[in-house]
């Protein structure tokens, strides 16, 4: 707004009128004249932020991407899933046994893992039943259709490295990761993931990864479903075929349109989320920034383009630097609301040449009704006339 | 550790022999027998884990980096410096005035800020006071050699957007920023670095700025002395000159060796710490991966060299990627401790040719018995025979 020279002095003093009687846990009306808080070990929020998980149930909560900017998850907002709770694990007396196919089955402490060369890495996790957006209500916030995706610096042991520290034998082709929590989570992972990018993690933003996401030491496959990436790890049995465990027969296996089911369909597929404009936001007509999240499982996002007349057409979005791979990418694009109905969507695509599916597509590939695992629709938001932003529901039978 | 079949048995099971009476509090000896917590809003760090900053009166608190592996700073052990304690701000009432020099004196709200085009970059903030290791005691941790330095994704709005808003004058050279806190932090800026990197930051780590930080609003000027990153901005005056404020008059200036000070010192130069091996740590004899991080104002860190002889022979580290632009950036060493004494330091250099100096040369272009700020010597770790880590004096007189 333009100013007036008395408005122009009331702001340089900082003047706002508020009751003499407000509560005295209020901000002062002019922080300038109060002496603030001293310095402290930790720091706290601001009263006024209050970004929470989305708790569903016992066993996940969602990171509210809504309340988010960039591309880094806080470490208490990450995404949790877990089959059994999370267990309480006493670093001094956490232990990873590697044996099978090795020639020196070794148990490696806390401490082992951390003398070994290190490596830090921005990598997303995302659990494959991400896609909260099927049913229900036009309600959902963007934590409700995609919570379940976060992006850390993990920090942690190559695979590769301790891989070698037992002499992993050449017939060996899968492995086994075990967990130790209450649901003796396992998992069977291909070899030439080690030998890849696999990480033993230890750090996650810099410091200890927290309890829900493993502490002390994960599983961590760039790229890869969550289910896949074993928390609380204290196992790995190299063989030379997959276990068919339980999380890999009965659960994360995906119908096809055929009648048959994937099996071990680790890659997570590249997706995006437009964070804002979003339910519950209501816009005031003019200039918007749409922002949202893109990722992929197969390296980085080269596009993000973004509809403004429910796909009709397309425009590329502006991605913010760096694009690291496997990573959250920020998507921003500029678009002039003038009122009036519009659906606004975002559709990822990345260095494999992959595109982001519509609804349609992957109901032609799985099937319909399609249930389950490794949903990555394009979605879009409803602006109504009146500005107020609702999810786009779209029917999956 | 090589095992019998017997210990891979026990490591498998996970058992851990624990007296009976253990306190209810401790982690159970088994966890896979014992149902974990279910999830919740907010996570929390592993009871085993207290990271937290150093307090230094009320002014003050540096980041442990003793504790941390990667490159990202949590934003609760971001380091915090105020001159009159953290003011508590109502983000509704919160405005910005930009006026003087300008076509269009201009008050921006919160949300005013947040509607313009936004930018994430990943950005170290160092207190050009950081050097605490100059007198004292052999036993200081990184935390208390260098804690004043923190990386954070920030995000925010382009000075240089809100600057062409309301249409700064050709003849405009400085800006004042001045803070809400009860200190009134006031600085003059040149403008030309508002039309390089400056930000109106809003966003840390994804999530809004901390309150130590300067929630809900602070000016962000990459690679430049905390101190001139106003917090809690209210205000921004054009001028055609600097405003000679007591914060670039009687302080944050710089003793020079022939008598004179440096005025606006601004930028911080490359600088490097090794965070591990350090204080209070004892190594055992074989294989350490010295690391640490290094930083510089300039733009990239190019090299970082490792002395493991008190400075006599340096090999280049490894450095982390992506090395991004004023940040902190990992770096990393291989070296066999066989046992005896050593002097293990750092060196680091930027894409300048800039490289980090030694005490004798920060003495000879600054002058005996320097003080104050911009001290960025190379310093060195005292490994002693038995193992143990201190931190190694050198006179500064």
């Amino acid at each position: 707004m333009k100013l007036s020279r008395r408005d122009l002095l009331a702001g340089a003093a900082g003047v706002v009128a508020v009751g003499a009687t407000a509560a005295a846990q209020s901000p002062p009306s002019d922080p300038s004249k109060v002496r603030g808080k001293p310095s402290r070990a930790l720091g706290q929020r601001a009263a006024a932020e209050k970004p929470q998980r989305q708790v569903r149930g016992t066993a996940s909560s969602g990171t509210p991407h809504q309340d988010l900017c960039g591309t880094i998850t806080p470490a208490d907002l990450h995404f949790e899933r877990h089959h059994a709770g999370v267990p309480e694990i006493d670093p001094k007396s956490y232990s990873l046994l590697i044996h099978g196919m090795v020639e020196r089955p070794m148990v490696f402490t806390l401490a082992d893992l951390k003398r070994f060369p290190a490596v830090s890495r921005v990598h997303f996790l995302e659990c494959s039943g991400n896609f909260g957006g099927r049913a229900g209500s036009a309600e959902l916030t963007p934590q409700q259709i995609a919570g379940l995706t976060s992006t850390s610096e993990w920090t942690g042991v190559a695979l590769a490295t301790l891989f070698r520290e037992v002499g992993v034998r050449p017939q060996a082709t899968w492995f086994l990761a075990e967990g130790q929590d209450a649901a003796l989570l396992t998992r069977s992972i291909p070899v030439s993931k080690a030998y890849d990018d696999a990480l033993i993690a230890y750090g996650q933003n810099g410091e200890a990864i927290r309890p829900e996401q493993g502490y002390p030491a994960r599983l961590f496959l760039p790229g890869w479903e969550g289910n896949a990436n074993v928390k609380w790890l204290r196992r790995i049995e190299l063989s030379d075929r997959p276990f068919m465990t339980r999380e890999e027969t009965s659960k994360y296996t995906d119908p096809m349109a055929d009648g048959t089911a994937r099996i071990f369909s680790f890659l997570m597929d590249a997706r995006s989320l437009i964070t804002y404009p979003a339910y519950p936001v209501t816009l005031t007509r003019g200039w918007v920034e749409i922002n949202g999240i893109a990722w992929t499982g197969s390296g980085k996002i080269t596009r993000v383009d973004v509809s403004t007349d429910g796909g009709a057409t397309w425009s590329p979005a502006k991605l913010q630097e760096p694009v690291l791979s496997k990573a959250h990418t920020r998507f921003r694009h500029l678009w002039n609301w003038t009122g009036g109905e519009a659906v606004i969507m975002s559709r990822a695509a990345d260095e494999t040449g992959y595109v982001q599916p519509t609804r349609e597509q992957l109901i032609a590939s799985r099937g319909v009704g399609t249930v389950g695992y490794h949903l990555n629709p394009i979605t879009g938001w409803h602006v109504r006339a009146d500005g107020s932003v609702v999810f786009k529901q779209e029917s999956w039978t």
